[in-house]
Formats: C-alpha cells, structure tokens, sequence
C-alpha cells in the first residue's frame, strides 16, 4: 500500500455504493444531451446567421456547460471529498497541466464528438470516470441517440445496458489473428490539425493510415491490408467499440484525459489493452515480451481488443494484444502531441 | 408516359400498399441478421480454426443467403410480377451487367457493411429498393444493431423508425455553408482496392480525401478543411446518414445498385442531392447551373444532405447543394470503376 492510501481523508471507496450513483448520472447526462439536440430542432431561427451560430458553437458550449455542470453539482453533494476534472472547467482554465492526483478523482467529459453532435450524427456521448491512485476504477459512457449504455467497474466487468457483458462476442471472439494487423478493423481519426506538411500530424497520420490500409507487398513490405478503417469522430467512442470487440485496434493522438478514462475502465475490465500509440524510443521494443500500461494524461493511445488465449497453448491473450501492439508500431510514424508547458 | 409505362402486364403500382410491405419485410429481415450475430456469439468452438473460418467467411455468407432467400419468397409470392435483383444472387452469376430495366424491380442487399457485421461492430444493415423505371420508389434500410429502421415512399417523405421525418433537424437544417466544405462532415470509405500506387483507387482516394481535409491554404490552396472526415464501412448506412442529415457530403466509387437504391430514395425523399462522384468531362462544368441525376448502376456516387432555400433569396436548397458539388468535384481525382464487360 502506498503512502497516498493511508493518507487521512482518503477513504476506502466503496465502489459497489458509488456504481450505480455513476450509471444513474450517466443516463440522467445522456437524456440531457437529447433534449439539447430536440431544443435545436423545435427553435425558430431568425436567419441563417442565427442558425450558423447555433450550429458551430453556441450550441454546443451551452449543452457543454449544462451537462457539466448537472454532473459537478450532483456529484459535489454525494461525495465533497472526492476531486473534480471536467473538459469545460478545465479547457477554461491557464494551464494544461495534467491535474490528477492520487486522491479519488472524477473526470468528465460532458459531451465527445461535438463535430457530430452539433450535425445530428449519432457518435457522440457523455464519458464519467472516477479514478483512483490513477487508475480508472469506475467507466460509464453514454451514447443516448445509439441507446448504448456501456459501464464499466473494477473487479465487474465492462457491460452494455447493464444486460450484455463485453466483448459482445464472449469467448468467442478469439485470440488476435495471426496474419493482424490484417483481418483487423482499424479506428482512427482525422483531428483538429490540418497542416498541409508531411510532417504536420494530419500528415504523420495519413502516412500511418495508408500503411495500414495498403496491399502487404505495398509500402516497402509494411502494407497492414487491415480489414477496414474506420472513423467515427469520437475518440471515447472509439475505446468503447474497442471494449466491445467490434474495432480490434484504436490508434489515435492528441486526446485528453476526459475522452479516455472511462473508456480505459471500459476496455481494461473487458480484457483489453491499452498503451501509447508512438513507438517507443528504446531501439530493442521488438524484443520486449510486454508493454508499458497507458498514460492516463499522455495524450497517446494505442488500444487493443479483448483476446482470449488461444486453446493450442501457443499464445495467451495478452501475447496476442503484444504481438498486435507491435505490429502497429512497425506501421506508423510518431505523433507530435505533448501537454503545453510539459 | 414512356412506352415502358403502358407496356402490358407493367401495372400500376399501389405503393400504398406495397410500403407498409417493404417496412415489414425490413423489421424481419433485420432480426435474422441480429439472430445471425446471436448465433454466432452462442456457438461453442472446438479450435481457432473454426471460430476464423466463421469469422471471415461462412458466417456472412449463411446469414447473407438466409436473408436473401426469406426477401426473395417473400416478395415472389405476393408480387409474382416483380422483378427481383439480390447482391447474393446476382454475385453468384456471371456477369456483372446493370440488369435493371423498367418493369417493378426489388433490388435488395440483404447484408450491407460484412465486414462490420463479422466484427459486431454495429454500422451493418439491410437494404430493400423497388425500383419503377429505374427510379427508386421505395426504400427501407434497418439497422438493427443501432435500432434505426429508415423508410421512405415516393411522394411521402423519409422517416427514421416511422415516427421522425427526415432530415432529423427539420427545417432548421438550413442551407450548406456558405463556405463549404468547410463546416461540413465528409464521410468516404477506404475500400477494397488496396494497392500501393497513386494511380490505384486507394491513391485517387486518398489523395481526395487529404485535399477535403486539409487547411484552406493547403494543397495549392484547394484545402478543403471539412469539419469532420467520418469511414463507417457501409456505403448504404453513409447514404441514410446523408438523408438525415447526419453527414453533408458523401463521397464514393465501387458500390453496386443494392448498396444504393435504397438509400438514393431516402435521400431524395428527404430533399438531398446524389449525383456522380467524378469531375465531368465537359471541361465547362463549372458554369453548370444544375448537375445530372446520378445512374443507378453507375458505381460512382456524391451524395449532398438536405438543404432549406436561404431567407434572404440568395440561393435555394438545390443551389446550394449543386455549389457543394462542384467544391467536391474541384477537389478530388476520377475514380476508376466501371462495370466488368461494360
């Protein structure tokens, strides 16, 4: 036990108290977001100037800060003790230091995929972690307009509507294939950064995509000729598919802690992987048996499905989730993401 | 009247009759796929070998024939006289011909988005079209993973689960973007012409889509810095998203009939544009004031969401979309797709 358990204040967390609290504040947040959406359609606009507006920004803050601040409220009176990180606090703040703290720490993100959700495309959620010593230990994400509840809870298991245990696929879904990244669906995403440069991230990152996606003969040898690829425009819907089994491989930079943690939660107590997407700089990685466990605040993701072992004895799960890490990271160039003023 | 119309045995069609048919037919066909996946997830595996033998092929193509096969009867017996073109069974013959000609003529995907469907990942749907003198006079897609069932009728608008008109924001849509693509979600999918070269079909493709995406000074200052760029891997949920409004420009080559005539109805029913995905090669495009209808079988396709006419009388709704067209066709390269023999 480390010296911050025992500090006083920091109570033992009763997560079979607190579960429910956080599936309940999800599912209160995702129909706040519906009604956000329905408000849009039912209002009369002026002029098209009006309805530009609304479209880009203010509607957005406006849900933002609503859902955000039901959360903040609501978990504030059950639990002042515990700390508090959400995107729009945070985003309005000077620094972009990574906060977490060892103490129990709530993080949200009230609303992921704004892109989609100010264009009425359904990928988008609300994401509430509760972290503790670092570690996600409670997930709830929901995506209201895809009446998809996922949570997640140390020791639980991820679920989907509280009725259907992830993977979807059960054991079924398998050990990684053995010819991956081939056969694999690969998720991915555009970002905010557009330079036009080989070495912006828009370019690192089609550079890496088309390594994935091309032919194996293609690419100097490299072609991944991954099954599909995939963007959806949310990052933390992204991690829930992948606990779910239905994306194999997530790679993606420039994410904060609010769009992971709970998807982390999501996809560790489904049985998947998570590390960072950049390969490392430690020249003998294709010889390590393992990998590092994300960073929560490193901005660099790399996530790997649930895998079971596989019956022959030749690899176990996780082998098979290492083997495909380093498939990935033999195909894609390095992010350029840090924390401003790291 | 064309000929085609008055030809004997070419009845009138009661699609008031023939609408609440397809809905059903929709709502069925989409359980067998979920019981397919449900299936699938129950099965116990002696090896491997068996649990990727069912993921990469069998699976699909048993669920595929059964859906297939329950539309096909379905739709025999109570319209003998009707034409019917399924993926399934056109891809079993030779030829790959456009068959369509102008009786009443059911045109059905009975599994769009395979690949996504052997994953669990749930961007997977089933897609039935009748087609009177190749104009697509229904359309049902049921989504069933993400309980969306979308229907549309000549003359009676689109509607997702047969209460919510389309597109999902009424009027409050508005026109495009005046400086679009700017501000819009671009969706395009990778496909499966994989080879390493500018000149294949994932060069061309790329090369477009990085165009759409980059900042406005970017790519000899063609940029195109589009919102969002979003590849859900099924050419008929992109064009049912489009219908919605969900997505403001899709874009793309390679598809079939049965991947679109459903969809083409939707969008069209729901006040969307969808033409040809290539520059035209009348050098004078430009001064177009309108743009060709697409072809059903052309397998080039550019589809543009709903638009209302601006309040001011600047521009009406097709004005606006026939602009976006032509800031699509600006800014990426002919697709290479015909049909086999054609």
């Amino acid at each position: 036990m480390s010296v911050d358990q025992i500090t006083p204040g920091m109570e033992q967390l009763d997560l079979d108290e607190i579960y429910p609290f956080a599936i309940q504040l999800g599912k209160d947040a995702g129909a706040l977001l519906v009604k956000g959406l329905e408000r849009r359609r039912a209002e009369s606009h002026e002029n098209e100037e009006q309805i530009e507006k609304m479209n880009a920004v203010d509607i957005v803050t406006e849900v933002d800060h609503e859902v955000e601040a039901f959360i903040h409220t609501a978990v504030s009176e059950r639990y002042p003790s515990h700390a508090f990180i959400g995107e729009e606090t945070y985003s309005a703040g000077q620094s972009k230091d990574y906060l977490v703290d060892s103490r129990p720490t709530w993080i949200i993100d009230p609303l992921d995929g704004t892109v989609n959700f100010t264009h009425g495309f359904p990928m988008f959620c609300v994401s509430i972690a509760l972290v503790h010593n670092h570690v996600p230990v409670i997930g709830v994400i929901n995506a209201p307009l895809l009446n998809q509840l996922f949570s997640a809870c140390s020791g639980k298991g991820s679920w989907l509507n509280e009725s259907t245990r992830l993977p979807l696929l059960g054991k079924n879904i398998g050990p990684l294939p053995k010819d991956a990244p081939r056969r694999c669906i690969f998720a991915c995403e555009w970002g905010k950064d557009r330079r036009d440069s080989k070495e912006s991230n828009l370019g690192r990152k089609v550079d890496s995509f088309l390594t994935m996606a091309t032919e194996p003969s293609g690419r100097d040898g490299l072609g991944g000729m991954v099954h599909g690829v995939r963007s959806l425009g949310s990052a933390t819907m992204d991690l829930a598919y992948t606990a779910m089994g239905s994306v194999d491989i997530w790679w993606e930079g420039g994410c904060w802690e609010w769009d992971v943690a709970a998807g982390i939660c999501l996809l560790n107590e489904a049985g998947g992987l998570v590390t960072t997407a950049n390969p490392p700089e430690d020249e003998k990685w294709e010889e390590w048996t393992d990998v590092p466990a994300v960073k929560l605040g490193g901005r660099l993701y790399l996530a790997i499905r649930p895998a079971t072992d596989a019956r022959d004895g030749s690899e176990t799960g996780r082998q098979s989730q290492v083997r495909v890490v380093k498939e990935v990271w033999k195909r894609v160039r390095r992010l350029d993401y840090s924390r401003p003023g790291a």
